[in-house]
């Protein structure tokens, strides 16, 4: 069985990581802060006898060789990455349990048929670079290392220099070998298993997302002097969008979302009627064919509102991750897995990306959840029981020695 | 009479100190440009014999003496700081009209009675330090130097700081003199003149504004797990809170304007429901008992909104200009200047704020305006057409001329 006071204290060791006033952590992709966390991880590795690698995406991997070298590897895993003002366990639940995972196996002398792979992927959370997921995304073939490295920030830092900076550019070709299954340890980061009072939840896939760039440019003129009728007031017309993205959820159904999350309004001077806005548009569904239908919504309603304020609007899509649907055998074995351990357990749909979704193109995937109070994350009042993370990290110990044996 | 040429080539040529791709300026109040179109214009005086003195808010003087002595000097002025993305006319051509009248009356060896007193005060535009007409604000004793001196700009930088920095922190009391009367002549900056076909209009008084900062405090939460019910979305409030404020001066009449010019959201990232918003808010009327009863709709209104959403709302008063009538027998010497030069005159109201508004408070004061065309300023495309820039340089004189002998 695990150490469950190691992980617990390993979360609250981590988090000292770019830990802010709040109680949370803002520790940005291929900050110093990310760098730091990335400095202890490695050296948790090398105490394990780990094989320790880099990825040109800089992915951490750390790997416990299998009885039998013919057998493509196991992996697990998540991200280190936090949002601006990020929890203490999306993405770093996930990482931690797989190392307690990997000590488990080392502690008790016993050796898995496959090797047993543990990965810290990069920029997970899509805060500092857009789209989320990155890293996962160029292992599993979905963007190319070009356009990964060009990535860049709100500074304009492109990712490939922010590795490079970072010292974390490594030489091990970015996703080139097979792999038996990949499971994942996340938060639920939504209020499901908590209401239901579950302790694990089955997930059996990842809702669709799509992510917009919406520009609006009109006219700057003065706030004292240009009469309502004749402005073209950008930031007026941006604030019809986003209260049309709240409504266009709302008329498809309790499972849509809709968020705009990033909005910068220019000239940006008190007395001046904004000239131009540009702003961020996150649709979610679990059923793509619904976030069709959401977008042309949208769409079609923006450009009236648009046109009428004489406005011109541009709705550009950044990045699309239909919905993903995991692999049943996988899904079998968390569930096997919670079951046998005698935990309360329920399907569940993931409402947030994960590398998951990616992985799941390129080999057996699913994910094990744990609840998180008031359903609360990308908050740093985010938190997890003690319990339920040594109850999460037992689950993914067990599946993934099923898995071993298959 | 005014050498119009050389007027409308200093405008081309001060244009250059902080000229923006866009054809316009940007010249915020303190900054490096700021500095060297200062310097420029002290240089200016220099040849004219002029007494030069800057107080300590930085605003320059340059004094041509009178026969006088024992008579109060007549002042004219406006201000050389612009808006982020602003024009090449909007406080630059009553600066540069009043050095031209300076020039004439050197020219032609004219002493008055009064001595004349060019005027560039800082930080008219209220951009980089609100609130506007700061230092004119000093000099009528609406503001105390200590309260100037503190202004933060939006990084943090105090205003008496930044003089000291740009080297204009001058050693002249601010306002310790009185004024035998205040002339203003500025760009309309609005639409009316230049519907109605006049060249000059005459300026019976400023009408009432009234700056707020708003911040609304939600949640933070992640985009894809929250369901929309169950969030606190401080960004969706304050777009509501917008489209409130465009409803508001709808409500009361064409008159009445309401502007958002800043917004901020935060933490800013597009996968997070933003948890905090600060805006500001301004609002305009000719009549200040609308401008409370706007102040009053808008305040129940936004506070049910944020009820509603389970947002907490501040909406706090950083500034109030109450609405200024000028002087009857200066606005009747500039439309007896107007008329005697044969031009088209029409009263107006100033929608914008002018030092002019403060120095009222002080000593008599008007303003003369010219159109500006599609009504267009706090834009870069600002325009004015040389012949109406000639215009009103010669109205301003007259008017000077006629008060001089009062
Ligand atoms: N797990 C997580 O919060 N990922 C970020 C990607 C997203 O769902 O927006
Ligand atoms: N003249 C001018 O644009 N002043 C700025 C003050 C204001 O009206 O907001």
């Amino acid at each position: 069985a695990i150490d469950g006071d190691r992980l617990n204290e390993d979360i609250a060791l981590t988090s000292r990581f770019g830990a802010t006033a709040g109680g949370g952590i803002r520790r940005l992709a291929l900050s110093a802060e990310d760098q730091a966390v990335r400095d202890w991880l490695a050296a948790q590795g090398d105490a394990l006898g780990c094989r320790y690698t880099i990825d040109t995406m800089g992915s951490q991997f750390l790997r416990l060789e299998g009885r039998d070298p013919k057998l493509p590897p196991l992996m697990m895993g998540s991200h280190l990455d936090t949002q601006p003002t990020g929890g203490r366990y999306d993405g770093i639940y996930g990482v931690l349990a797989g190392l307690a995972v990997l000590r488990a196996f080392w502690a008790s002398g016993y050796v898995p048929r496959h090797s047993i792979e543990l990965v810290n992927w990069t920029n997970e959370e899509g805060a500092r670079f857009a789209p989320a997921m990155t890293a996962s995304g160029v292992f599993s073939r979905v963007f190319t290392l070009e356009q990964a490295y060009s990535l860049v920030d709100r500074d304009g830092v492109r990712l490939g220099d922010a590795l490079q900076a970072i010292g974390y550019k490594g030489e091990e070709p970015c996703g080139a070998y097979p792999l038996a299954a990949y499971f994942e340890l996340h938060i639920e980061q939504g209020p499901v298993l908590e209401n239901e009072g579950k302790t694990i939840g089955v997930v059996t896939g990842v809702q669709g997302m799509r992510w917009f760039d919406v520009t609006l440019t009109g006219q700057e003129a003065h706030a004292g002097t240009t009469p309502m009728e004749l402005r073209h007031d950008a930031l007026l017309a941006a604030a019809r969008l986003m209260v049309l993205a709240a409504d266009v959820a709302a008329a498809h159904g309790p499972d849509a979302k809709t968020t705009i999350g990033i909005i910068e309004a220019s000239p940006g001077s008190r007395n001046v009627v904004p000239g131009k806005v540009c702003m961020t548009l996150d649709l979610r569904h679990p059923d793509d064919a619904v976030i069709d239908r959401m977008e042309a919504d949208f769409r079609i309603q923006a450009a009236e509102i648009a046109a009428r304020a004489g406005i011109e609007l541009s709705v550009k899509e950044s990045w699309s991750s239909p919905s993903v649907p995991f692999d049943p055998a996988c899904i079998a074995m968390v569930r096997d897995a919670a079951a046998k351990l005698r935990l309360g357990y329920g399907d569940i749909i993931s409402g947030a990306g994960h590398d998951a979704a990616y992985m799941a193109r390129i080999c057996p995937t699913t994910m094990i959840f744990i609840p998180c109070r008031d359903g609360l994350s990308h908050n740093e009042a985010e938190y997890a029981t003690p319990d339920d993370i040594v109850a999460g990290a037992n689950v993914l110990m067990r599946a993934l020695m099923t898995a071993d044996e298959h």
